[in-house]
């Protein structure tokens, strides 16, 4: 999880009408390290018992939702409000993509708020009024429909990039093998190549090695693929099958 | 929307089994303009009537969408093929993030493909094996829950991103040889490798197979390299010289 929770914004949702966006909303929240969610006059009241199965088990998001009447209340301690809007509507306020929202809640001082709006009708002017900016995802715009869970998942996402989420169990990679095992290899293919006249004629063997050269060097090969290779080669070079 | 269509990612669903999910992909993806959708053996056949709601209008999606036996058919003319996957199990494959693919997929030759597993189980690991690298998607590590769509809406967003920026190509690298001529060079491989008891014995042909698979998609061969390295599985297989 990320170390630094004063980092994370606050997830507002203003007037959200059903419980199972606001469930689906802190399953996208927890999946990017957010935990703080916090809910302006839901309109089915609050807990609602259609948001626990939407969440997916992010049970301790919903636990933690806190209610409040207005959103000037649910943002009181937040200096740094961003309201979600699908596109802008005349307001003077700059307008940021997820991306550059989320660099500034890891630097600006003070908590941050996102603000969404309801499902359908999205946030109203008087509730984008109280934000210092605004965050519009840049979407196809033939083509416009995002959704509450959607949207809060793209922001959180955004979010977490700056924060120290561990790539899932990520084992490391092996080097490329060391220059000798690969060059036991292409002496390996030469081997069996030669009696075959691949770099016959001699006035073009030089190219022709030099292409597999390059062929077998590109790959970068580590030490385990190199072994198997010389026994796909040790394979190839029996004269029967091995069973006998 | 983008004017570099070419540059557009196919999103491949791997045995999706709800068509609710198909349709609300579909919905992803026309929200940051892709538009191919391509199916691998659904569980429900297709068309599937509950794609239609699901996808709110991303009827064109649904509509151009095309339906493939094998994740290998459908993924035959693709150059960069991803496979997403919660968790890494094991393979030696790249693994990037939805930002780290999306830039490559606007600036490497030839078409990419985002591979999508089954809603539950996610991709098998045959599945995996065909692809060049992973996308993993860097979530939290104590709760992981991404649906499908989500994931696609991630993957899409960050693609969405490059699309204005018209990046150049880097024209004098040739792509990866498409999806089928790797086939075509696997197939051959184990054509001579069968005779000779590679494969043998039964139990471990499959992790065999697959660990030559691994190690053969691995390089991102061009058509040049593919053709010469069919050249020499030929000059392997000849019984004696050619100038005899």
């Amino acid at each position: 999880m990320p170390s630094s929770t004063d980092r994370q914004p606050v997830i507002v949702l203003v007037r959200p009408q059903l419980g199972e966006n606001i469930g689906k909303a802190a399953r996208a929240m927890l999946n990017f390290g957010l935990t703080e969610m916090r809910l302006v006059a839901p309109r089915d009241g609050w807990p609602n018992p259609s948001a626990g199965p939407a969440a997916a088990g992010a049970d301790q998001v919903l636990a933690g939702a806190t209610v409040f009447g207005t959103l000037a209340e649910a943002v009181a301690d937040c200096a740094n409000v961003y309201a979600t809007t699908v596109r802008k509507r005349g307001v003077t306020k700059p307008v940021l993509t997820p991306e550059e929202a989320a660099r500034e809640v890891h630097t600006a001082p003070g908590r941050s708020a996102f603000v969404f709006g309801p499902e359908r009708s999205g946030l109203e002017t008087d509730d984008v009024a109280l934000a210092r900016a605004i965050i519009t995802v840049p979407i196809n715009p033939e083509f416009g429909s995002l959704n509450l869970a959607q949207a809060v998942i793209l922001c959180a996402y955004e979010w977490s990039k700056g924060a120290d989420l561990q790539q899932p169990t990520q084992e490391e990679l092996l080097p490329p093998a060391p220059q000798d095992e690969l060059e036991g290899l292409i002496g390996h293919f030469e081997a069996l190549l030669e009696p075959k006249d691949y770099f016959f004629p001699a006035a073009r063997a030089e190219a022709t090695r030099r292409t597999l050269r390059n062929l077998l060097t590109k790959p970068g090969w580590n030490h385990l693929e190199v072994r198997t290779l010389r026994g796909v080669l040790s394979a190839l070079e029996r004269t029967g099958s091995r069973r006998g």
